[in-house]
């Protein structure tokens, strides 16, 4: 909990104009937040792709894959603004309507991804790949309950 | 020079696989590459509204905000990968014909942008103010080169 609360005093310095301020338009906030995600994907793949085996592993190279996903992991959550929720999306619905199951998914993964950025800087390949499947698990809980296919 | 030879290095750190396996496709690295500058202008756009005045000045914001552009400004570059420059893109040609001068001017902005980090972390507005133009005007000179109006 102590690490979900000091991630939320990060997020709440880095996004400290208020959210609807931060976006011109419901399409910007959609850019925005999916930019966030493939950024964050794109280097937490790699880091897997060391964690699995299927590239070398390099910890240097983990650890400042890691630590961007874990500075994406804090981003895309301000922009799920009310009234984004349609057009270029796969969002659903409940994001809004069950906001708080949604902000617990959201606090969750970050969480994971914080302790893989963590366990990355140990440049231990075994810490690495204890911390990564918890990552992915709360990925695909979210997508689960609140993307579209 | 020794800021960008030190920002050279940070990039190797991050980027210790070869370009060309880190993206599966050439549209894979187009979709990276919009998406590190989509959250890099965001972010530097909150500082620029703090620097004009168009929004309040909250330091710890802005050195945040700073920071996240900074971090944005080291990673499009891997993703121009030979092949990735048709498609969804406004890539000219001359980033691959004339690219030692493409390397540079995104050098030159990441060094810009790295000064305006270093002067957000100040908390100090006219500092600030100082540094903002300059990522601006380097933003502009490769735009007006290598992209496509």
């Amino acid at each position: 909990m102590k690490l979900v609360a000091s991630l939320a005093l990060v997020a709440a310095a880095t996004l400290a104009l208020p959210a609807q301020a931060q976006f011109a338009k419901p399409e910007d906030a959609i850019k925005y937040r999916q930019s966030a995600l493939t950024i964050m994907a794109n280097h937490f793949g790699r880091v897997g792709a060391m964690a699995s085996g299927r590239a070398p592993f390099d910890a240097n190279a983990a650890a400042a894959n890691a630590a961007i996903a874990e500075t994406m992991s804090k981003l895309p959550w301000a922009a799920f603004v009310e009234g984004s929720g349609t057009g270029n999306t796969r969002a659903k619905p409940e994001i809004w309507s069950d906001n708080a199951k949604f902000k617990a998914a959201a606090e969750k993964m970050q969480g994971e991804m914080s302790k893989l950025a963590a366990a990355a800087k140990t440049g231990n390949l075994d810490n690495i790949k204890a911390a990564f499947g918890p990552v992915g698990g709360a990925c695909k809980a979210c997508h689960d309950d609140f993307r579209k296919d």
